[in-house]
């Protein structure tokens, strides 16, 4: 609240273009000078502000205007091979070390090629067909119109009354979705797609919220009011297990679950110490007969579990955990079985690969995230709920929206005001339809069963595990360490070099950056001890790669390491 | 998992365009018709598929056909001042009752061509000067090109390795932000601003969010790991009160908390009912005796109060508190002040109304939505924080990504996966400027002021409270009842009465659909009792909207209250 808010500072690095600055003695004796110039400031302001949000010729041309250069920039993007710009981290976070706003707005075409010049050349290509390393990828290219779209419709999907039509088609496209994943009957569908008291699916910013949810509603139902208890909502959660007798609660999953499970965890009250997390077999997959064990103990215990989760994708290898077991022990201690398939859900796109997701029809509820294989863009998380009353759990109102009985969105979800994303679910849903799905991920499951081919023929790696779906681990091998990998002979510390060797060779290629491959970190057991791996991770969804670009991938990496070990690495 | 997932259904809707969908019984006996028939089926789903990601000269034509359809139906849109269709909601909800997945890639043409008829032209005209009901405006023509932008880029904010120049450009745009609330010194700003242990905002979907990690923060701050404590992070809520001898933990602010307080308490496990709602004054502000009152009793009871909540710019009316008698409570009481500005935050634009927030900076935490009255898209909220450290409370980490001492944005978050939204906050501080954002408040209030005044003019129109800021709340009188208004001689019957009037009337005009107010209920004093009041309730914010306008939506109102006379309402 101070007046150096329009400091010296700001007003030297950018000067108010057309006015003088400095004024002379007599100007400055000249109180109506001030006044005038002051008059004129506040006009100019107008001016510009108002051509911003003008929709008459001078509004279009600078929109027009604005678009010609974004469509520049985008074509240039989008077609770029190289995954990186090779700038370094320290050089490029001193070009945004600016804390003050400007105080007069800044010209739009200046300002745009130093956006161009600053952030998108150095952003990261994540259409490259030879970015391998994330769960990003090429979009399919009505994303970018249909964003523009959204952006100049502004609907906000909380209420009715902000956005009328988009609500209903929100609804249709996540019921086209659970319909693929449950199979209920056409009454089923008739009955709930469009009714005020059902919900479906939530439409969500993204897989975490999307988990979170899920365990709410769970933990909210299985808590609920009860004679003169109000429930966990109204007298939260000590309250809640007091009344219904548990010592404690708890969330049961794989050690594979993704960090979203620890917020849900910590958030909820619950702490991440109650977050169960339980050994998973050399395929990735939830030892089943642990988790069996685990749930006996905790109802042993008298611990309330508020959720067994089951993983269809796991972040750090794709891995699918075996969702029909899982669901027969959910269903046999009477706890909500969530499935967190925010990667993995598309495969029940695919003929040939659906199965692996045998039992997600089973699930309370289940998390997709659309920006990853439904290859649309970020901000797109999806639960999906079984019973379509579930979510009367977390139902919240608010006088002014919100109305029991309206079809506000927001009454039941977690996130308040959020954008029509689902424009970009509908359309994805169209068109590409069920095959065009299914071709996209039989293609990216093929071509990382290639990738695993190539890495097992080639003796400079070591492939780690064999892939569930389209994710990929393995490690280089350094040529002195390679025969004692083939006679499974390594000592520990052979694995500490290799370890080493395989973050900085991560590290070199991602900083070079024609081609990006990520990393993480597994724990295997060896010697009878658990010793940490670092794995190189490929992810492989992205319809541009092709055969081709996994050996360019490859190559680098084997380039790189010969570089590495001219510097005497090992 | 059943094979009637491509069910005939299905396929009669939407046949497949240029293949028979009978065969004769010679084609159904000769099998290689049929691996024939696959295979073409598939070369073409993949012909389809891959243009639509292709960059080459076939993509780009698929992606301008649609920019440019797209460009029509947003230019018809923006244009266009009525505020709403006039379908009714049943018929509308009948367009959107298909919950089958069309087996084969939609037409593109005929796709957009029915968004447009059946979304687009019953979606909320938010951008129009008479839409004046809600927190959505029109929004600066920049938007759109750079939504277009955005999604090419398609980064993901969680992390370096998916948002490697954006991460800096992020919190760049949120340092000015913080600086503009807290005015620290150029040091503590070259310090922090891009420091990987520092967060001076996080950057969330919306307002909702940003509440829930405020109070997240507070939570785990204030129940931290301490001796042989692991903190409420792992040990959860129970073990955290019971360690620090705390009897429960409340929240508390004023009774008119946006409804993401009641998510929060629910969510982070204390219930609704530790949320203790201050009754407020006849200006919408927090009862300050009443506060401090309360915060003594809960002292005294032992109870850990999370934080005390004050708000800028409530919900329903724009009252602000007086934050800094709330700041002086909260440091007396040595509890975390929280700021909701997620409306009234941009006042601290305005040179002439940013006294108004007066004690802001003082917050320990302020929640501003950049998609309200920063102008810019859905999905950008914010939390600002006055300790850079205080979000450690809250880290998360992952092997696979989020590693300690990296920049990555999504360590400390609720959210992970999240789009490059900073990209629109970023532009938006430079091409509008502190000048640009100061004239849309100034003009926003001023013009409240004006439909104030008409309003107190006019015999049919009842103002029920003076604006704080630009939101306006007043009602409807029938013409019997005016007298009794003017010498305060309403019965409760006849207040009933008045609810009925203006809850028809506010609903007759949406479905109108020419002009747009929304309604809230108040409650008020009158006999000694607590009656509710249903409100009409302007929020003028959209720098389109004038005068004229303003006008336009009185005499609606009046012209569609004589229509409800006829009918004998009362």
């Amino acid at each position: 609240m101070t007046t150096n808010l329009f400091n010296n500072n700001a007003l030297k690095k950018k000067p108010i273009q057309g006015y003088k600055m400095t004024l002379s003695k007599q100007e400055m004796s000249n109180q109506n000078y001030f006044v005038k110039t002051e008059q004129k400031l506040h006009d100019d302001i107008e001016k510009q502000v108002m051509q911003l949000f003008s929709s008459s010729s001078q509004g279009i041309y600078i929109e027009e205007q604005i678009d010609a250069i974004v469509n520049d920039l985008s074509q240039d993007f989008l077609s770029t091979t190289d995954a990186n710009s090779r700038i370094d981290l320290d050089s490029l976070l001193d070009n945004y070390s600016d804390s003050q706003i400007p105080v007069q707005p800044v010209d739009f075409e200046s300002y745009i090629q130093n956006l161009g010049n600053n952030v998108v050349a150095h952003s990261i290509h994540t259409s490259s067909p030879r970015f391998m390393g994330h769960m990003t990828s090429a979009l399919p290219s009505f994303v970018r119109p249909m964003a523009k779209l959204m952006t100049a419709m502004n609907q906000n999907a909380v209420k009715i009354e902000t956005a009328k039509a988009l609500s209903f088609c929100e609804r249709e496209a996540l019921a086209m979705l659970h319909r693929l994943i449950y199979q209920f009957s056409d009454n089923f569908y008739a009955q709930h797609i469009q009714h005020n008291l059902s919900t479906l699916g939530i439409l969500v910013s993204g897989g975490t919220v999307a988990n979170i949810t899920a365990l709410w509603c769970a933990r909210n139902a299985s808590l609920a009011a009860k004679n003169d208890f109000l429930g966990i909502e109204k007298e939260g959660l000590a309250a809640a297990l007091d009344f219904y007798g548990y010592k404690g609660a708890v969330i049961i999953g794989s050690e594979l679950m993704h960090f979203s499970f620890d917020k849900a965890a910590d958030l909820m009250g619950i702490g991440t110490q109650s977050l169960i997390r339980i050994p998973t077999d050399s395929n990735n997959r939830v030892n089943i007969q642990k988790l069996r064990q685990t749930v006996k103990e905790c109802r042993d215990q008298n611990l309330l579990i508020i959720a067994i989760v089951g993983i269809a994708g796991t972040t750090d290898s794709g891995g699918v955990d075996s969702l029909a077991e899982i669901a027969d022990i959910a269903q046999a201690a009477n706890v909500h079985f969530h499935v967190d398939a925010a990667w993995g859900g598309p495969l029940i796109f695919s003929e040939q690969h659906r199965h692996k997701l045998a039992g997600i029809e089973k699930a309370d509820s289940v998390t997709i995230d659309g920006h990853k294989q439904l290859y649309l863009p970020m901000g797109i998380g999806m639960v999906f709920l079984r019973d379509p009353y579930i979510a009367t759990a977390i139902e919240k109102q608010a006088s002014y929206t919100m109305r029991k009985g309206s079809f506000d969105l927001g009454k039941r979800a977690l996130e308040g005001s959020r954008p029509g994303m689902a424009l970009f679910l509908h359309a994805g849903l169209n068109l590409l339809g069920l095959k065009g799905y299914e071709f996209l991920i039989d293609e990216g499951i093929r071509k990382t069963q290639y990738m695993a081919d190539r890495i097992c023929s080639m003796p400079e790696f070591e492939l780690l595990a064999k892939p569930d779906t389209n994710l990929l681990l393995y490690r280089y091998i350094p040529e002195p360490l390679r025969e004692l990998v083939a006679k499974k002979q390594l000592t520990e510390i052979d694995n500490q070099l290799i370890n080493n060797f395989n973050e900085c060779l991560q590290k070199t290629q991602r900083q070079i950056g024609n081609t990006f491959i990520s990393r993480t970190t597994k724990s295997a057991t060896t010697l009878g001890k658990e010793i940490p791996i670092i794995a190189l991770r490929a992810v492989i969804a992205n319809p541009l790669t092709k055969e081709e670009d996994i050996d360019a991938v490859l190559n680098d990496q084997i380039q790189i390491a010969a570089k590495i070990n001219a510097f005497n690495f090992i």
